[in-house]
């Protein structure tokens, strides 16, 4: 696995019990699935000398992040790797305009979008849209990273003058934002699990509550297969997320991501086969896993750095209270140092009643972050 | 953790989501856990110098095994490590004469015993619980080794007569063999899982049943009390396994194992947290977690190599077919190689029913092992 996140650290442990040892592309020894993993080579992903290293003796190569320069995954390919997804199907996770025009050319409902190379596409653009819109880096944005909202031509001729490649986006009115996530195999096998609510806060994502709550069945039905049939189209072996509008006029795709995906995190307990699982199940090219899920509801919360630092042993003792109040709570950390607004970690409640479990999820990821429930939450 | 097999593997994999990483102490390089663990040192578990290079540096020193010298264990102690469990409790697992001695001081159930030192001790004890008997070796045994059920007296002078410290037993005449499984924090917290059936072949543990079929309330309750009361007599941290012989009379103890155990292998998935978790959780003095079950019914098979040898590729196909054929089914393998009647892993299957879950798991290691369902199986 290129990459050595905590992506690549669930992995892992998923691998172990299918009788697999995950070797990791770590940016540093200290990376969260570095700490963790039995076979872990330090190096650049940006270098294709180190990927070629890397991948001579792996059974296949598969990646934690999108950021693999695409020229050096088709390399590997040309080498004789076996890599999944393939550069062809990565591409269309790894490039937003390259996404856009493939999903318009298959009929894929998305917000109108355009391609900016100039003060005059973009003009047009508002023209047609209006104002506020989206400006969205073609490559390497995540977690509202590379995505600026812009109300009015001024703004938007700050971030060209950047001279990043951009797309342009009108900015849909939204009921809320959902994910559908599919695992495909080289074979053509497809299993997808519940449609999800994804809860974002600053364009992070907080919280995923699966099933996604009051979706009307053919809404949910129309997610699942536009996502088999997304992965279908473009090639994608492993887990593809997408990531989806819910609007007034029905579901719009927002995001790709081909790879295990935070909108999928709660399956390690929510479901039979947990994304990971699924992923490492596609991408050696085994029958996939059922995906029932094992409780009515489950509710995923991130664990974010808060404001204030936490030395290690504050941490631990938060670990401890958090046990002690909420021994129902499934806790996930991912071995990093705290930073605010980081991703260090989730807990994952599952049970009978809605309102139940969110409020366990959320009041225990507050009390993990902040040291007492009351925290920030908008929850 | 001393000693890096299977049980170590898993707990390495469940002490992942704690944002720990387990330092292993591997008799090889390719012991299960070495392979998935990062932080492995290969050296002599009967080696006090090994064992202190080990354990420095450690929050807690535990064991994957009972084959540890309990003075070795005592030494770590004396040195300042924290170890879990206690020298002082473990001694009751490494040791049947002293767990039998124990568990009568304490008033708890056992089979009629005695020690035996000479010819005469066995006469004596013959003439009192009548032929056939068992004769087990006070230390060392497991998996059915070291236990010897002896028809008559020249059949058990041939034991005698190899010089190992024995302890004799009646033979019991037993309806099933059951084990309670619990986990007890150094704060005094006890956890207990449902009561479960394990079903043995030629003294080897081939199929658990969670819980026992038909096992009346109050039997299962007073082998909860039983496992309980016995961890916080002895003073155990961490996991505690009692396995138990139900007879017409009731319950008898019939060993322990102060480690996560094969007992206790379906709450992976079948339990809301897991053994390998909770005895994590326990030995790091964390507050235990629920152990709500996730399913009516879940049934481990272990995967027993078979007489046939299987090559890597051969069974990599069979683990493809099993993942079609099963996809509820949930595969755990140790990495181990195949020989006869050894665990190289086990299976999982959850249900509403029995009948289906126990097929499920039976067909499904059955093939796995043998290459076909039909099998040598006896279920």
């Amino acid at each position: 696995m290129v990459g050595a996140g905590q992506l690549a650290r669930m992995t892992h442990q998923a691998a172990i019990a299918l009788g697999q040892s995950v070797r990791m592309l770590a940016d540093t020894a200290d990376d969260g699935a570095a700490l963790v993993a039995h076979d872990v080579a330090v190096g650049d992903y940006r270098s294709l000398d180190d990927l070629r290293a890397f991948a001579r003796g792996c059974d296949v190569v598969t990646f934690d992040h999108e950021h693999v320069p695409n020229e050096h995954i088709a390399a590997l390919e040309a080498d004789g790797a076996n890599v999944a997804p393939s550069s062809s199907a990565l591409r269309y996770a790894q490039d937003k305009q390259a996404m856009r025009e493939r999903l318009t050319e298959l009929g894929v409902p998305c917000p109108r979008w355009a391609p900016i190379a100039s003060t005059e596409d973009l003009d047009a653009f508002a023209a047609r849209v209006g104002w506020p819109l989206v400006l969205k880096a073609t490559r390497g944005g995540y977690d509202g990273k590379g995505v600026w909202v812009v109300g009015n031509a001024l703004d938007a001729a700050a971030v060209l003058a950047s001279g990043t490649p951009l797309i342009a986006e009108e900015k849909v009115a939204i009921v809320r934002e959902l994910a559908a996530d599919v695992a495909r195999s080289p074979f053509g096998q497809g299993a997808v699990w519940p449609v999800v609510e994804t809860v974002q806060r600053d364009g992070i994502c907080v919280e995923v509550i699966a099933p996604a709550p009051d979706l009307d069945d053919e809404l949910a039905q129309q997610a699942q297969a536009l996502a088999l049939r997304i992965a279908h189209e473009l090639g994608v072996t492993g887990m593809l997320a997408v990531e989806l509008f819910q609007s007034q006029h029905g579901l719009l795709v927002n995001e790709l991501a081909m790879r295990p995906h935070n909108s999928a995190h709660w399956t390690i307990e929510g479901s039979r086969t947990s994304q990971f699982e699924q992923h490492l199940r596609a991408v050696l090219d085994y029958p996939l896993g059922v995906t029932t899920p094992t409780a009515a509801w489950t509710v995923m919360v991130n664990l974010l750095g808060g404001p204030a630092d936490v030395t290690p042993s504050g941490l631990d003792e938060r670990v401890h209270h958090l046990m002690a109040h909420w021994p129902d709570v499934k806790i996930h950390l991912y071995g990093k140092q705290f930073r605010p607004g980081r991703k260090v970690g989730h807990v994952t409640a599952l049970g009978a009643d809605l309102a139940t479990v969110r409020r366990r999820a959320g009041e225990a990821a507050d009390y993990l972050m902040n040291g007492d429930v009351a925290g920030g939450s908008t929850r």
